[in-house]
């Protein structure tokens, strides 16, 4: 499969946020955020495997700011590594001021989504060639969370995690 | 403040897969679980913390198995450690089968919220005293995904990281 | 068929009151409580007979008392009697204090189901043995309610509802 | 108070059955429908007393048709009797064959609504003058049920319920 | 195909406006209307066509007025004319104060509707005859309308537009 | 004030058609599509005026393909000129094939917004000056627009339409 690069599934979801999804401190609740990002992944692990694609996990979300009543949310997602048919994604999340016009940096979060056939069943994706720097610095990260996954699932040796032994060695 | 035990904060939240919750695969759509979850994790921690409880971050949230439309999806979310003023929340997601009523874990997945007072200020909670083996077991692994997150954010230095040290020589 | 007990069909469904979710005085919609009910009773519905279960009735719903933006509510809904394919589904509706924790009776609530195949037409479930005090007094009662709802139907002579003719001699 | 006629406070809601609405058997979810009724209700109760209203009961709610998915729906909701502050609201819902045009009663409903000032106290309202046949006989009808609403919740000796005695004696 | 006049197909959608429907200024969502108006152009073509009726087009929707948080919202929509397989719906909206019960008019719409057979494909519809002086009025307009759309649409020649030409010569 | 390009209020909306988005014949309900394209224009126009910005009026919305259930609609909405307080907001709609990844064409829309203070009063926006052609040619024609909805509103005189007579003459 010829490999593609992460700008080639960029999604851009850039909506409201409206009164039904705050909560009791008027900003936006962490599960409608989490909704809209699987939504935004989906759509990227789609285009980078024309296939339909289904969440595996999700790893990593830190709310780091809040996200008032009226805000604009623009969700970014990008594939950052694929591991055969499995697309780890990354979302960037930005909100702005609307009298400045200044965007700032809400939220990052990581997914993974599987590509399946139309029976559910896993099929191989395209591997992916990062270009900027922050594409290749994810791209590598991706690898450490790849193999923390496993061995914190018991499916793989801590010793055999050769990138993650680096790291406490 | 007083110590409280897992069971103190259980929620429950049954519910059922309604049509305009499913992916083109007629399965619960993963952003849908998500935001029951957090909304499941956000009564736990506030019934723990007697506080206003915002979602920190969402880790390690496994979509093990497809839940078809129409299903009943328990989900349980209790405490599992409580440090300063976060909580990891963990959830066990179950369904069961309509015609013989049996009961299969779906999902797991860990939530961390932190308790904040009227102005969206962190505020401190009760430690946790876990009870039974499964609490115990989670209680202890919390510290080492607590460290991982420390770690992995660059606000701990690996070899600072006993619990995980272990893990990894 | 093997008779079931009431806790065998308990279902617990505990969420929060959203922006959405209320009326001008800020307090949940009774539309959306007869939702959630309506939710919680088909699910308990299914649990006792093991079939799809439709609504068929709502009957003696109080709105007690408002529930106020942001509220945990808790719906507790069990079998109280069953006749043929019909099931009589009582709930307990409970709100609790943020920061007491104290738990309190928000509303009851009566509804009927009936069993169904997969064609929609009905089919025979088991029947009830109460245990508790407050299921057996639910369960006499519920023979009352059926013979006042035949008789109001005009499908029942007021002369043989025995039940209700004792109330009024 | 002038007494209004119950016309003067008919509410009409005519509206689709959506895809998430509907329940196992492709048909109109009953909470649905509940919700959709006390929302005309509400109206209906706020029209009649040119007040806030909020819901105090609901009785009587029988389903006895399924309403499929795509149906053009149709509630009306009028006034059939007032007291004090509350009012009794009778429904009927329609529902029409999309090729022949024909209506069918699908279900009746009877909600009870309070009016109530800015603080949510109650606040009388006013009478309600019966016109057409079917209006006399609901309004006629609304005693009985209001005092058997009264005897069931043990606030009338069911020897003053005389309506009701009448219905047994 | 015989004709059939505006006023059967009239279809009334009455409905609060509620908390998760508000702009920030609190005012009911263009978008919210858009779509209530939709679903009230379906049903009124519909009941015209006694088909599926689709959306063609949306033209000249003015929003006047604001719509506050709680008021009542009705919305009457009528076929004003029909060409082979598409009818032109005019709906008319309306808001009441809910302490006078006085009514006035917040907006006008106009949609097009084309019916078309369970494929799909477009298929005729009968012919409307105006009965009263607003009905006239606007099946007149109506051609107007219709010729402008294709003009503008490059789909008529400006000099065959008979209709417009008078208005600008 | 400083004139601004469209291209600094461009909004991408990606989002999926889920179940409950969908009409009778399983595709993307007109109602539906009207309201998120009517958000992405009110984001639209907030970022070109930095003010809230509330719907004016909608014109010339053709709904020329359907969209199926499942697919990735992107709209993308960009100011085409501005007028005093107010903004024509041009909106082209597209959806993608899964397995070729091809874009096509949905539909166009437009719609006009109004920028206004906290107390909800119209304010002066920046004008726009349009850059590639598609832009220009969207800018001119937003005049014979403006000229021709003030001519059917009565609120100009066609003689004085100077744009659109040359159309007609």
């Amino acid at each position: 499969m010829l490999p593609k690069s992460p700008s080639e599934s960029l999604t851009v979801l850039t909506d409201l946020v409206l009164p039904s999804e705050t909560n009791p401190l008027n900003n936006l609740f962490g599960g409608e955020l989490l909704a809209r990002m699987d939504r935004a992944s989906s759509i990227t692990a789609q285009r980078h495997s024309r296939r339909i694609a289904v969440t595996a996990s999700v790893n990593h979300v830190a709310f780091n700011r809040p996200i008032p009543l009226g805000s604009v949310v623009t969700i970014e997602a990008k594939v950052s590594r694929s591991f055969k048919s499995s697309m780890e994604i990354y979302l960037d999340v930005w909100i702005e001021d609307r009298k400045t016009g200044n965007r700032s940096k809400a939220n990052e979060a990581i997914y993974t989504f599987v590509a399946v056939d139309d029976n559910g069943k896993p099929v191989e994706v395209a591997p992916i060639i990062p270009e900027t720097e922050l594409e290749k610095e994810r791209f590598d990260a991706a690898l450490r969370r790849k193999q923390l996954s496993l061995v914190l699932a018991g499916k793989m040796n801590p010793h055999d995690a050769t990138e993650l032994k680096a790291l406490f060695s």
